[in-house]
């Protein structure tokens, strides 16, 4: 039984007004809540067993959600009408679902523990979101968004991740010199994905716990992190770079092909 | 020296008209002339000698376009005021340039001479868009929008590629029938990437011209085609799938690496 909330039709609803408020600021709310939008989502949030907040569903698509949570979880869930639903969505197509989830704090140790993938200026979300979900797929330890990256938290950047980011290990808002002095204090092995020149992938040896940087397509990665990182490019045939997600898709792929066939 | 256009201030301007239509029409003329909107775009169009029908430019961004542009390619440049170019424009952060330029034909003699992509049902642009740049990269021999995919001449699709589709030989509108018709008729190895299951990538023999089909995450690939394929999969550690043009990458990757490294 879904419990016995009354239908929000006042745009003035003080839950509404939060949620407004939460998109405005980039979809985090005060107590660092995320808005994951749509039902894929909230199936990925409640079988990755975060804690989820609320739940808000539009009249259209009520019976579905309701019938998704389980009720022994007692997640409280918002009818919400059509129109004020859409108004509160971020997305230009919302999908009548709407929940507020606890993204999982992690710390390097667990982030660094494996090949870990720092993104350095990463600012499209799509990009940011794939990227975490190829990590995941791929077996790597962790991600860590360095400042100026798309957020973890930011709607779009957790579309992408597929739910990824409700279970990888991951580090936000680092900047450059935090970063630099945990991985230069582990000794890690430290790469910079580059478009052209530096060691072939073919050749490098990421190691088991490496970090590889990926950075931004327009800007390239900052020079104090270059200055401290093996330059690895990703042989190509033309001179054509790839796109971000495109070539952390690759690296992370060509480490774990390495561990299935040393 | 810049042809002497005057400054389009009208809304009703015959240019900016078309401009719209175009828009409305998801980004294609009437002729089949598509919308590359980014200084970048205009440089990779200029560079890689297709025909460049006009370029329009903001007041604000006209001078660094003029100069941009060879005065013997003798490309009619038009200035627009900077608000009536904000309106003319699709993207929400408009960067001043907007060319409409002729994506070239191919054939599928040439597509299918060596390894090809076929998209079935990717419809996120920006997918569609960074599978053919991935595909340039790694030197396959092109690309073919089914019908249901996001199409080539879409604006958002043309910035993804980063330019890859003023080169890499593709077909765009094909329906899955016509598709069979023409790769049986070569006898090719088809192959079907696919989430799990099937023929490991690692043991998979792609040959010199096999065609691998990527489908679309939502609803996969269409039974027709499977029929006919051999399912395809990228070995990954957890049940996560990956982003379509994560896939596609790794499998291009996959096939110039054995080239390289045999």
């Amino acid at each position: 039984m879904p419990p016995p909330f009354e239908t929000i039709t006042s745009r003035g609803n003080p839950l509404l007004r939060q949620l407004r408020h939460t998109a405005a600021r980039g979809g985090v709310t005060a107590r660092g809540s995320a808005l994951a939008e749509s039902p894929h989502l909230l199936k990925e949030a409640l079988h990755s067993g975060i804690e989820i907040e609320r739940v808000f569903a539009s009249e259209r698509a009520y019976a579905g959600v309701a019938a998704t949570i389980p009720p022994h979880r007692r997640i409280p869930l918002h009818r919400v009408a059509d129109k004020l639903f859409a108004e509160a969505s971020s997305t230009s197509s919302p999908q009548g679902v709407l929940a507020l989830v606890r993204l999982p704090a992690s710390d390097p140790e667990t982030v660094f523990s494996g090949l870990a993938l720092v993104l350095d200026g990463v600012q499209d979300p799509g990009n940011a979101g794939a990227i975490a979900r190829s990590a995941e797929a791929f077996g790597a330890s962790g991600v860590v968004f360095l400042k100026g990256s798309a957020a973890p938290t930011n709607p779009k950047t957790l579309r992408a991740s597929a739910g990824s980011l409700f279970r990888l290990p991951f580090l936000a808002g680092v900047d450059a010199d935090q970063f630099l002095e945990v991985a230069d204090g582990r000794g890690k092995r430290m790469f910079a994905a580059t478009a052209h020149g530096g060691k072939s992938l073919l050749d490098a040896d990421l190691g088991e716990d490496g970090t590889v940087i990926i950075g931004s397509e327009t800007h390239g990665i900052a020079a104090k992190l270059l200055d401290k990182a093996t330059p690895l490019a990703i042989p190509t045939e033309s001179v054509e770079s790839l796109n971000a997600a495109a070539a952390a898709a690759v690296i992370l792929y060509e480490h774990a092909r390495r561990k299935l066939r040393p």
